[in-house]
Formats: C-alpha cells, structure tokens, sequence
C-alpha cells in the first residue's frame, strides 16, 4: 500500500489519466503555461466591464453630477465569517481578477447597451475608463480568517465603486472552492485527488473550480478548458456509457469495452468496474489488460468495504500495483473516512465544485475611506470598521501562526514580541498597472505552506473556531 | 398597501430601479430581445467544445478505433431526486444549451490543446465535428419531478458522448436556480422580486443565473450583461457606498448623498436609508425627495419589524406610494415571513444565484439505448432504466396535474382515462439543425402555467414528497 501512494506522490501517472501526452504526470509542480496566453482574449469575453451591477454605474451617475466621484477613496474585501464552522479559508481567484481588470473597457458595444439608462456625461467617462489607481491584497493562496482585510483597491470613488460585482464574482466564487478544496485535500492524507465535477457547476465556473481546487492541492482536473487555459495537468479515461456500449445481441460485452480501452489508452490507464458487478468486473480488467493494469475505479457502493475487497482481489490476481481510485459523492468528510482503506486516488465532483455547502466565500466589498476620513455603515446589523487596514500574521519560531493582528493601515506596529511578524498583503496594481507575478503553481505552493503552518487543531474538519483570532488594534 | 402593490404588478417601476429608460419597467412580459444576437459569438467564448470532460474524448478515441463508435445510441438526461425535499424543479438552460450546441466545435486552437494525448483519427474526426443527430425535451420552463426525462440526445454514440459535459453543466446550474427562484416567486405572494446576486457567483454563472431567475419569474436583475445578453429589465439605484461616500470635515452627510441620487435619477428613485439610522433616513428621504419618492430600501436589521414602522413613519409624512424594497439575505423562507408585513419589493442575491442550499440540479446524462437494445447499469447503488422514454403528464379537467407518466419510448400509449394526457418533450434539434424557437419570455410563461397546475400541497416550502407521483410503466 505504501509502494503504491509514494508512486503516485512521486509524479507517476494519476491512475486515472489517459496513457499519452505529459498531462498525464501529476507531479504538484506540473503546471503547462498556456501556450498563447493572449488567446484568452479570444476567448473569453472581451470585455468584462458589465460583470457589474447596474446600481454601481447609477452611483457613478450621481457622484459625477454631484462632484463627489473624484474623492480619494480605499475599498476593502474582507468576509466576516467562514462558513459552516470552519477553521480557515483561502483566497483564490487573484490571478482571475487582474487578468479580468484589463479587460474592464466599455467599448461601443458596452456603451449601446448602457446608453439607455445613463446620462452623457457617464457615458463620456466611462468610454475612457482604465483604472489607474493600487490595489493590494493576500497573495493567492494565503489563508485567511474572519475579517481578514484580503483586498484594498484604492483610486477615486467613480474607478473604485464600479469593479464591486467583478472583484466579488471572481473572489467569492474561486475562494469558496478552494477553501472547500483545501479540506479535502488536508482529509486525503496526501493520496491524490482528481477534480471532476465540471457537470455540477456553470461551464465557466467549472472551468475556474478547477483552477482553484488545483490551488488548494488538487492533482488534476477532468475539464479540458482548465487544461487548456490555465494548464492545470488533465486526467480521466472512461465513463459508464462506454462499457454499456459495448452491448450486442449476445447482451453486455464487458471484456471488449475494457479491451478497446486497454488497445487505445494502453494498460496504464484505469478501467471503471462498477458497470455490471464489480468482482466479476475487476476479474476481467485484470484478465484483459494483465497485472500491469495502472489502475481500477470504483464509482458507486460502500467505497471503503469495496477498495478493501478489491484491493485483497487485485493482490490474489497477481496486480498489487494496480492502483485503486474511488469516486461518488465524495466530500472532506467521505475522504477522510477513507483514509484507512487501501484508496489510491480520490476523483472529487460535486462537492469541491460547489464548496462543499458554501458555494460562495461571502466576501464583501466595502468603502472604508474617504479622502483620508474613515467612514462605516453605522445602523444595526452587517456593521463594518472605517478606515484603511493592514494584516500582519503572528507566528511561533516554529512557524506555527498563532494571530491574525488587523490594525490601521498607518499606525505604528505594535510590539509583537515573542512573535515573528509578516505583513501579508503584497502589491498588486500600482497605478492601473498589474505588478503582481505569482502563478498559479506559487498560490498552490502558498496553500501548501499555509496549511503546515496552521496549529493542529485549524486542520480539523469539524465545526469550531477560527485557527486563529483576527484581533483588531 | 393592496394598492401599491397592484401598481407594482401592472408594470410600474419596480422601486429599485433607476429612472431612465424602457428598462425601469418591470412588466412580466418585458423582455427586451438582444439588439444583435450575432455578438453573442463575439463576447462569448468563440467554441464550447472544451467545456468537456476529458474521458469523453477517450472514450471517442477507444471507440473509433474498435469501430463502436458510429453505434446509434440515445442519451437520456434525468434528475433521481429533487434536493432537499422540494416538490418540484423547473427545467432550465435549453436556451443557452442549443445556442452553445451551435458553437460546439474544434477549431485549431482546441486541436492543439488536445492534440497531446489523442489518437490521430481521432482528431481528423474531431475536426469535422457537427452534431448531426436529434434532441427532444421538456421546454425550457416546463416543470419536473424525480425521474422526469427532461432530455434525449440520439445519434452516434461519438456524436452523443462528447456533449455530456456541456449538457450537465448547463441545464444543472440553471435548474438549480429556477427551482430555488420559482419557490421564492410562489413565496412572494405577487410581488416582484429583483435578482441581485452577482457578486455570490461566478461573473459567468451570474449572467446565467439572472436568466433563469427571470425564466422562474423574477421581475429584473441588477447584472448589467444579463440585461445585455439575455434582454431581462435592469434594477438597481446605489449602496451604502454611496452614502458613505458623502461624508467631510463635519461627519455624514446623508442627505447630501440622496440629493445627488434624486437629482441624477429623479424622485421615483429608491434610496437605501439603512447607512445609519433607519428612521432618521425615511426622514431625510422624504425631506429630500417629497412625498413623491418612489421607494426607500432596508438591507439589515429584522426586516418583517423595519418595514413596518417604516410604512407607519411613510404614512405619517404624507408618502403612501412610497415603496419600501427590502433585502439582505433573503430565501423563500424569508420571503414567505414577510408576507404579512408592508414589503413591496424583495431584493433577492445570494440564495437565488445558488440554489438556495441546492447550487446543483443533480441531473446526470445517461446511455439508456444502444442499436435500439435497452443498456442500463446494474451494480449496487445509482441503477438507472434502459431503454428511450417518453413522458406524459396527467392531469384533471380543472388543469392540476396529478402524475407524471413515463412510458418506454415506443410502447402504446396506456389508457389514461379520467385524466387529460398530454405529451411533455418537444422537439429541440433535428439532423443537427436546432428548430425549437422557444423564447425567454415563453419559458417564463411556462413556469406561471406550471405552478398554477400544482396541486396546493406542491406549492409548500417544507419538505415533502413530489407534487406528482413519476410513474414507470
């Protein structure tokens, strides 16, 4: 069992990939930049700037009337909890957001269909538009905490207030995933998880989910998009409907479905044996492709009870190195109580897609500063602190964090003794410019590096306080 | 109240939105067709063909070279369970779906991308690709139940197989929001909800969402690309941004900031009078804006209690067509709470764009017929029925349904007497051609009819059984 895990951390193929082609090998570093990346402009939309609610621009309509839309202004995205009890998020989604902030133009295309509601005057300034102020923020895949200042976007109130809707698209979609994601990959114990739940979530979502989930530590994705666009490594061989169609008059043919994939993909990949019966099933993937057979998955059933069967079966065919991967509802919770059975690799759908119960990371966007001033919604509920803020992250010798310290962006550090201090935001546009280079392999080595940093009890899955406390001074 | 609330339904201003243009109003049939449909292939991603998962390409490789793949098969798409004890879920995504159907293809950018790991035949077959075959379903809009065969995709099994990701993906996410959106609909007892949750969703997913919101009866959205996109009425006038944003050397100056907004949007505008104290801000609005302010809305606090006192302290200033919107993490259950109280408007966003718990359909995409032979998995667990099926709906003379009846595809029709019996899939693609026309609007409509064919125990929110029983003859 052991021989068999180190394969597969050790960048061997996934157990449930194809048999051609480097994407095939999952080692955690293999991210394949995308070839063209100005492709994406092809591709995806061209211009972002109506991923806005229509009250931003009505905001902005007044404010140009009235004078007040070249006050000098700070936002902050921050979530006032997390979700469900659990210990820790993780921001996910800043790679996204800046590429999506260049293409925030209103050409004429735009321009016709807000035209209607809008005065000439709006009109004017936003066929102009570039954003030319800073932002700051968590690098991505720095963990985070209730009320964790992970974006400050600064500029005049008008170029401020109209990215709110694509700022928290974008982060509280990818963080909810990768929040989620990041769990499940703490509970697999270091077996490999395969991201495939494309299916479950929009078409463009999905494609974001699995950049996030790879993120968080995720091995491999089933959508191809998210190969081709964010180069995330590709895995996945066959479906139920391949075995069922090889059906004739004789009835099911199972041995010649498996055959055909065996002769296409070659005896590496991983034959699904859940179709008919799963002995018989495992009998004949090994009768067919031999013990070098890469892998077996297991897609429906007591999945614990059967890796176990089929694993002692494997090992009486003579395939001890045919690897096992198991998929079906899984979630944080079903993986971890996999961990003492003989699993090799987990395929993850629904449940990272839709972040486990927290679809969205319930960020908010909030207006913390006016030229200079500290401003807050002050009325009962939803209530916010005013004024611009920095995080410092407190940790033992060890590495162990132990504090998330909130203070005004402008005072002094207080003393943090014994503690070593780490300012945790980074710059990320200055001056309407992306400065920010991280790639998607440095966030997935953040979230990596975060989770070893967390005391023991910020890893647990069940429902209980932040790993640590957001202390604001 | 039974006034206001009249004036909202026949058309009025929704009391959320701006002032200018044929968008403010909100009548149910307002859709506003996309002024160039065409742009669609501008904006959007060029091809869909990648928004697939990568065994499905496998598959197709293994099958062309053993020769199966040119098998005639049908996929059947059908939901085992609706979520969370609902009684019914509303179809939706057929739109979107034919539309990206008509874009499914491989173009030499996607060849590249998956030219790594597959055979050369099969991407000499991919670069011809047309879906040739036939699609019939239940309309967009139209209602299901567990079991309910809302899609069949028939063709050659490599011409089928390849679109199982893109189908899921769509109907699955819009789904999942139509049936959160209509219980919400059913809930708000007449009175318009306006869909503002973008920024809870993927910037993609929201556009989509919006969409199906409207598809279940939603009067407007505040996403400016849906408005553009999918022609559904635009909402929304500020946030407490904009408040915050009029604050100077002396402090807040709340009316400064309503002036602006009446003055930019005129005084049928709604203004947000929660930023500090609510009944201080009723009364600088109505200060402001005369007694002829078009609505004030509250996004915290107990909303049931605030609009109360709020149309009392309305009322008292000589303002009783002064609208009061409400929102701030509304569900159908809160919505239905509220019923009682003084609300004109509900302003609905994080629930709507996510299913409300339910954030996917749970539809799978199944291969039930192979040259005509029924093929069903048969393993423990996710067993499904062989064979192509036709639905029949059966309802009383009144109109209420009372079982949904489904049939193999060919067997005679059984007696139905006393019921009406009427055939629920239309056809959608024809060789390959899409001839459904169905609209936007038409799918709204359909969802109105569907739930007023509800038996009264199928409008409840709590949890039940299906409003109808799925019957398998």
């Amino acid at each position: 069992m052991r021989d068999r895990r180190e394969r597969c951390e050790g960048g061997g193929r996934d157990g449930f990939g194809g048999t051609h082609g480097p994407q095939d090998t999952d080692g955690p570093r293999a991210v394949h930049p995308p070839r063209r990346p100005s492709a994406l402009l092809l591709r995806g939309v061209t211009s972002t700037a109506l991923f806005t609610d229509r009250y931003e621009l009505t905001m902005l309509s007044a404010a140009l009337r009235d004078g007040t839309a070249d006050r000098s202004c700070a936002f902050e995205v921050f979530s006032r909890r997390l979700p469900g009890g659990r210990r820790y998020g993780v921001v996910a989604g800043t790679g996204r957001f800046l590429e999506a902030l260049t293409r925030f133009r209103f050409t004429d295309d735009e321009m016709a269909s807000v035209a209607e509601f809008l005065t000439d005057e709006t009109l004017d300034w936003l066929r102009t538009y570039r954003f030319s102020g800073d932002v700051d923020g968590y690098p991505e895949g720095e963990l985070y905490f209730p009320g964790s200042p992970i974006l400050s976007v600064r500029g005049t109130f008008a170029e401020c207030v109209i990215l709110e809707t694509l700022v928290l698209s974008i982060f509280n979609h990818d963080s909810a995933v990768a929040s989620a994601a990041a769990r499940m990959v703490s509970a697999s114990d270091g077996r490999p998880l395969i991201e495939m739940g494309s299916r479950r979530a929009h078409e463009e979502a999905a494609v974001a989910a699995s950049r996030a989930a790879y993120i968080a530590g995720f091995s491999a994705t089933s959508n191809l998009e998210a190969t081709r666009r964010h180069g995330i490594p590709g895995a996945g061989t066959s479906a139920h409907a391949f075995t069922l169609l090889h059906t004739d008059a004789d009835g099911p043919d199972e041995a010649a479905a498996f055959r055909a994939q065996v002769d296409a993909l070659g005896v590496g990949t991983t034959l699904l044996v859940d179709t008919y019966d799963i002995t018989a099933g495992v009998e004949t993937a090994v009768a067919v492709a031999g013990p070098e057979l890469g892998g077996v998955r297991i897609d429906s059933g007591d999945l614990g009870v059967l890796a176990r069967q089929v694993r002692a079966q494997l090992d009486d065919l003579g395939a001890p190195t045919t690897r096992i991967v198991v998929s079906g509802d899984l979630d944080e919770y079903a993986i971890a109580s996999l961990r003492a059975e003989p699993v090799d690799v987990y395929g993850v759908g629904t449940s990272v897609v839709t972040g486990s119960g927290a679809p969205t990371a319930g960020m908010v966007y909030k207006l913390v500063e006016v030229d200079g001033r500290p401003v807050a919604k002050r009325s009962a509920h939803k209530e916010s602190r005013g004024g611009r803020k920095r995080a410092v992250r407190l940790a033992r010798r060890t590495g162990t964090v132990v504090e998330e310290l909130v203070t005004a962006a402008d005072a002094p550090l207080p003393s943090t003794d014994p503690y070593d201090a780490r300012e945790v935001a980074v710059p990320l546009v200055r001056g309407g410019d992306v400065v920010a280079t991280a790639t998607v392999a440095d966030a997935r080595d953040l979230v990596a590096a975060g989770l070893t940093s967390l005391p023991w009890e910020g890893l647990g899955l069940s429902r209980g306080d932040a790993a640590i406390p957001t202390v604001f001074s």
